[in-house]
C-alpha cells in the first residue's frame, strides 16, 4: 500500500462529559471564547447550559447565532468580524455539522486571513488555526472527528469542500446526552449521513486497514442500533450511535468519501439540500454504479447489512444494497429526488460542478459528468 | 459507561515513510534533533539513514547511543544532559520500545526537571514536552502510539510505569521497511507483546467500543500474519504485523493494561526480562485468572484464536486460551519461568511489587500479591 495518514483529535467520550469543555478551554490557553450554536439548540437549553460551563471556568465567551442549516460564505465572514473584534482565542462549537463546519471556516479566515473562498480544496490551508473544541449535537456528520469542512458559497451557488489536517479540532467532546433532545428526523439524517460516511469511505481509493476497520464498525453500529433508538430513546442505542459515528469519522476523515458525496455538495449548494435527505436517494444508486470496481468490499458491506453471505460475492454485494435501499424505505427517508427537489433540469449542471468536488477523486470507479448524470437520472 | 478518552498521535504509514521524518521535524520547529537508537539498528544502516534524511532537511542533529534492551534511568538522565549541553528542541527516536521509552524519558526530564522517579505513575508530568517524532522498528511495543513509558529504576530493581498523555509523541512514522532486517526471534517476541497490549487492553475494565474494535482487529491480524511473515517475510505479512502492533498501540494506550503486563514490568525489574520473553509464560494463565470476571469478553477472543465458536461460551473462552498456549509453544516461545529466570525465591517479592504498577487498575478481575503469586507458581 502506499503511504498513508491517520490523524484525530483528542476525543471525550461519555455522558455527561460536556462538564469538561471549561477544564479544557483553559488548558488551550483560552480567556474569551467564541460560541458557535444553533437556534434549535439555544430551544433544548444546551446553548445555555455550555455558557454555565463556560462561566464556572471563569472564561469570557462571545456567542455568534446565526448559523443556517448549510453554513454561508457571508456567515463565516461575519462570525470572523465578530471574533476579531472581540479578541476571542478559543472557538467552542456545539451542535451538528453547520456549526462545526462554520467554526472551522471561522478558525480559517481569523488565523489565514483572506476569504472563506481562498481554502476551497485540499490541503490550502497554511497557518496554524485557533485551538478549537467541538461538541456535537447529532450523530452523524463527524466534523469533530473530520479535517473536512463544508461551506456554501452564495454566489456560485455550490457547497465548497474545504479538506485540511488543519480542520481537525483539538478536542472532540461527544456527550451522548446531547442526543436526547433531537427528534426522530435528526436521528435518521444523522444516522444516515453517518451510514454513507462509512460505505463511501469503506471503498475509498485510500482506505487502509485502520479506516477500514472502523468504517465497518460503524456500519454495523448503526443498523443494530437506529430502530431501538426511534422507538425508545434507549441510551445505550443512544450512545452506539455516537460511536458509530465517531467511527465514520475516523474513516472519512483519513480516507475521504467517493461521489455520493461529490453530487451531495453539489447539489446541497444548488438546492440548499442537506446530507440526510440527498443520501438515502443517492447511496444505492452510486453503490450500484461503483460494485464492479470494489465487489468484494461491497459484499463485505452486504454480509454486514444482510447478517450472512449469500451464495457468491456478487450476490452479497448485490443483496446488500438492496436491503438498504429497503431500510430506508423503512426509516421513511426520500427514495427519489422528486420528492425533495422541483427542478429535474438543473442536474447537467449539478453533476458538471461534482466533478470538480475533491471527494470524487476517491471514488472507487471514475465518474464522468454524464456517468454522474445518468446516477442522477435513475432516482430522479 | 463513564467518560473515556481516545488520543493518537499523527500516524504516517506505509513502506518509505521513513523519508517524511525531516519534513515533519522542520514543520514541529526543529533546528537540532536529539536522535535515540540503538546498536543493532546501527549494524543494519537505518540509523545512518535516518541521519542522511535529517541531513537531507539541513537539520543538525545530536546522536544518543548506549540504550539496554530495558532504558534505565540513569541512560535517561544522561541523554537528558546531552540533549541540554547541545541545545537540542526535537526529539526523534528509532527502535522498538527501548530507544523509544528512553527517548519519552529524555523529553519528560528536560521540559519538566528533576529525575525521571519524579513521574512514575499516572498524570504526573505537568509541564508540555518537546515535539517528538518515533519511528518505530519493531511490530510490537506500541510505545510510537501510547500514553506510556516503562523505565527501570535500577536502584529499586522495578520497571517504572509513567502514564501521560503527554508521553503520546506528536508523530508516528510507521514504516514497514524497517521490520526486513528484523531476525525471527525479534518478529516472535514483538508480536507477542503486540498480541498481549490487545489481549489485556480489550478486557481492561476501561475499555470501550473505540478501543475493543481496535484490540479485536490487532489479534486476528497477528494470528493470520506471524506465520507467513517468519516463513517468507512476505512484505504483505510484515505490513499487516506492523499494522496490528498499531491498532493494539491505539487499544491500550486508550484502555490500558493488566495483571501481565503488571507482573512483566515486575519481573523485568527484577531479572531484566523483556516482555516477548515474559508473556507467552504468563499471558494464557492471566487469562484463566480473568476468564470468571470477563467470560463473554474471553469468548470473544477464542473465537478469533480458533476460528469458530464451540458449544458453549465457557468452552469457547477456554479452547481459546488453551490453542493460544499451543500456538506460543509451536512459535518457539519459553512456556515456564523456569526457562527464562533462574530464582524462583524473588516471586513474592515481584508479585507484592506488581501489586503497585498502574497497569493492575484495570485488570478485568481484582488480584491481591498472594493471587499474582500463585498464577506465577503454576508456570514455574
Amino acid at each position: 500500500m502506499d503511504i498513508r495518514k491517520f490523524s484525530l483529535p483528542e476525543i471525550i467520550f461519555g455522558r455527561g462529559s460536556m462538564h469538561y469543555t471549561g477544564s479544557y478551554a483553559l488548558q488551550l490557553g483560552a480567556k474569551k471564547v467564541f460560541v458557535v450554536s444553533d437556534p434549535g439548540l439555544e430551544r433544548s437549553g444546551w446553548v445555555s447550559k455550555l455558557i454555565e460551563i463556560i462561566e464556572d471556568s471563569a472564561l469570557r465567551w462571545v456567542y455568534y447565532a446565526n448559523v443556517s442549516a448549510n453554513p454561508r460564505d457571508y456567515e463565516v465572514h461575519q462570525g470572523a468580524d465578530l471574533y476579531r473584534k472581540e479578541h476571542a482565542d478559543v472557538v467552542i462549537a456545539l451542535g451538528g455539522g453547520s456549526p462545526m463546519d462554520m467554526a472551522k471556516g471561522v478558525a480559517t479566515v481569523v488565523s489565514n486571513g483572506g476569504i472563506i473562498q481562498d481554502y476551497e480544496g485540499a490541503n490550502l490551508i497554511t497557518s496554524p488555526l485557533p485551538p478549537m473544541i467541538f461538541l456535537p449535537s447529532t450523530a452523524g456528520s463527524g466534523s469533530d472527528i473530520s479535517q473536512f469542512a463544508i461551506i456554501t458559497d452564495v454566489g456560485r451557488r455550490v457547497k465548497m469542500s474545504l479538506i485540511s489536517r488543519s480542520l481537525t479540532p483539538n478536542v472532540s467532546i461527544i456527550d451522548p446526552d446531547m442526543l436526547s433532545t433531537a427528534d426522530d428526523d435528526l436521528i435518521v439524517s444523522s444516522a444516515v449521513d453517518a451510514l454513507a460516511h462509512a460505505v463511501e469511505s469503506y471503498v475509498s481509493t485510500i482506505a487502509h486497514t485502520l479506516t477500514e476497520t472502523q468504517a465497518m464498525k460503524a456500519i454495523l453500529l448503526i443498523l443494530e442500533n437506529i430502530n431501538p433508538a426511534l422507538k425508545t430513546r434507549d441510551p445505550l442505542a443512544m450512545e452506539n450511535l455516537s460511536i458509530a459515528a465517531t467511527a465514520a469519522g475516523m474513516s472519512f476523515s483519513n480516507a475521504s468519501l467517493g461521489a455520493c458525496h461529490a453530487i451531495a455538495h453539489s447539489l446541497g449548494g444548488f438546492f440548499d439540500t442537506t446530507h440526510g435527505m440527498v443520501h438515502p436517494v443517492l447511496l444505492p444508486e452510486v453503490m450500484s454504479y461503483n460494485l464492479p470496481a470494489c465487489e468484494t468490499k461491497m459484499a463485505n458491506i452486504g454480509e454486514i447489512v444482510l447478517g450472512r453471505k449469500l451464495s457468491s460475492t456478487a450476490q452479497t454485494a448485490q443483496g446488500g444494497i438492496e436491503r438498504l435501499r429497503e431500510i430506508f424505505v423503512e426509516l421513511g427517508t426520500a427514495t427519489r429526488f422528486r420528492e425533495i427537489v422541483n427542478d429535474e433540469t438543473a442536474f447537467p449542471q449539478i453533476c458538471e460542478m461534482a466533478t470538480r468536488d475533491a471527494c470524487l477523486l476517491t471514488n472507487p470507479r471514475p465518474a464522468t459528468a454524464t456517468e454522474l448524470l445518468s446516477i442522477c437520472q435513475k432516482v430522479w
